[in-house]
């Protein structure tokens, strides 16, 4: 049977492996393994959110409220928006594809650093959209404008910090950037990693109600996957300017997320505790891997998110990662972004001792 | 800003009320309400399908497996297929969605019931398909036959039980029709209250495995939304080939759906003694909606689902369904689908004793 000739080029995401997979594949036992790889919050949810979730499980069989109000309703009061404002999906990859199946259609240009989140080029090549990507892999402004100016593209993603490499920019800088684009032209924002950016260093905080009312052409995505805890319940969100929100809406698939997510992910803007505990203990195990680098002369990205990005150097990234795999350790092998260097999701003091303990081994076997 | 046009023309699929809705639009009390809007499982889910979900809350931040290992070999097993030959979506919705998406282009032709499940619609207009449906409201495989012949579609759907109607098609038609259509031709049959009509005459019984060894070009749907008690989780699936399978997983996102979804349906699966008590009582109280229809000579369509579609002649649909919100039920109001009619969710004997009470008070009153 045929199908659309632009299938046939699609790559598919490849996603961190999960520990079941890795149970089966090397013959482990599931408490043996530890997953740093996914860059979910190595402390799970708060209480309180499980505790909700638990309360809901008479419900499942109802479909979700559709309108999501309570959910709107609390995400407006923690961001000073308007519920009219706010776009929920299921996760914010939903969003990412909803804004550019609206925008962009076969050839349309989209433009994204060098190395960024696959989801933008992959949901991207679904519509047939041309991939515009800067020479330098960590975001720079300077070289976005000028392919901007050169390309013309329908839409612009800019992910800060970064995934897969950890970087955040200025929102000075992004707001001196925003200044020179046109306001047809559609700039996603992707702070899911903002609560650790704006933690680690204010400057690199982006506030959705300023920028939002500033641009109209603004699209900021924030997740409940991260530090919130929620990466199994697959939501997020997004908050633009009612027009903008309207259509996406117009695509938006309904009942796009569970009654469980939707209970769990409005406990979970309530634990700000929890959150502040999760920031905390990340940037100092970060510390730990930061030190081992130096130590050994790794190169590794300053990060801004849950995560460190390691440069290897003459070790492949490839072998590393799988030496890891066999002894019970997921990290991210970056291969498949074309550059030799692992991901490594921040875990607990336990995870990351271990981890460091094999890192050494391996440094001083192999 | 401008979006792409065809968004200007898309209509929003309009859900059932969820409860919390009603209750706030008509200051009642949650639990003064009954939905029988969305053809949900009065019965809840299965107590192990909670239990399931209980365990599994501590793995809520981890991202789901992505491969869906454990379920695509539950249902691999349940339907005598193979792993290969299952995509699990967020829903059946979600399956529809992708499989238009695969095969159809702007102005490409797909083909339907007069009156059928909304989404099929929604989703080829998100495109730029058009769509073509039978005169006839209800499925009639002549009409069907001809209109083939004339529109050359690239996507037919049969909807078998009929959401919102009720109608089944015999396997024996389904199977004619199939083989005078030709093999480039997507025929998708969307099997969501399947488990109804198989229990209730078993010659409306689809099994999957024989009509995709039979045609390469037919997608089964099903869902754990409807009789297995899930609609909150969304999660169902679809079986067709192998060839067909790897095109829509080009366009499937990653994590589709969560960890908790994965795990409910897996067991869900296991629990086919609830599944019986439920389908027993839903046909065992339908006979009380029946019994009231000839009483009072209202027009309704035999149904093999569990809901019952009753033509209202006289009386106005939105009058009816409006007055029984104020009385706390929620019922489907088919106005939107442009007939004077309502869908009632078969509910518990509790739930249906006090609609069928609330309609002769009506039908005495008004």
């Amino acid at each position: 049977m045929k199908f659309n000739e632009a299938l046939d080029l699609l790559q598919v995401y490849e996603a961190g492996k999960p520990i079941e997979l890795v149970v089966r594949e090397y013959c482990l036992k599931a408490h043996e393994v530890i997953k740093l790889a996914s860059n979910e919050n190595p402390y799970g949810t708060a209480q309180k959110v499980r505790d909700c979730m638990l309360h809901a499980l008479t419900h499942v069989h109802f479909y979700p409220d559709d309108s999501m109000y309570e959910l709107k309703k609390s995400l407006a009061e923690h961001f000073h928006v308007v519920p009219e404002e706010i776009i929920i999906g299921a996760g914010s990859d939903q969003v990412i594809d909803l804004a550019i199946r609206a925008k962009c259609k076969k050839n349309d240009s989209i433009l994204m650093a060098g190395i960024t989140f696959a989801m933008y080029e992959i949901y991207g090549r679904a519509i047939g959209a041309n991939i515009v990507r800067t020479q330098n892999e960590q975001h720079n402004l300077d070289e976005f404008k000028a392919l901007y100016k050169k390309h013309n593209p329908k839409v612009i993603f800019i992910c800060s910090p970064n995934n897969p490499l950890g970087e955040a920019l200025e929102v000075n800088d992004i707001v001196q950037f925003l200044q020179e684009i046109d306001s047809e032209v559609l700039v996603v924002i992707d702070g899911a990693y903002q609560e650790y950016a704006a933690f680690k260093d204010r400057k690199m905080k982006i506030v959705p109600t300023e920028i939002i009312k500033q641009f109209p052409n603004i699209l900021y995505l924030g997740t409940f996957s991260k530090v919130y805890g929620l990466g199994g319940m697959r939501i997020g969100y997004g908050i633009a300017q009612k027009e903008i929100i309207k259509y996406l809406y117009k695509l938006r698939p309904p009942f796009n997320v569970t009654t469980l997510s939707l209970v769990a992910a409005n406990q979970a803007l309530k634990e700000q505790d929890f959150i502040e505990y999760s920031l905390k203990n990340c940037f100092e195990q970060m510390g730990c891997y930061e030190d081992f680098c130096q130590e050994r002369g790794i190169e590794y990205i300053p990060s801004y998110a849950n995560f460190i990005t390691m440069k290897l150097g003459k070790v492949n990234s490839t072998t590393l990662s799988e030496w890891l795999l066999s002894q019970g350790v997921i990290v991210r092998n970056l291969a498949s972004y074309n550059i030799n260097a692992i991901r490594i999701t921040i875990g607990t003091q336990e995870h990351n001792k271990r981890l460091l303990l094999l890192l050494k081994e391996f440094y001083e076997t192999y």
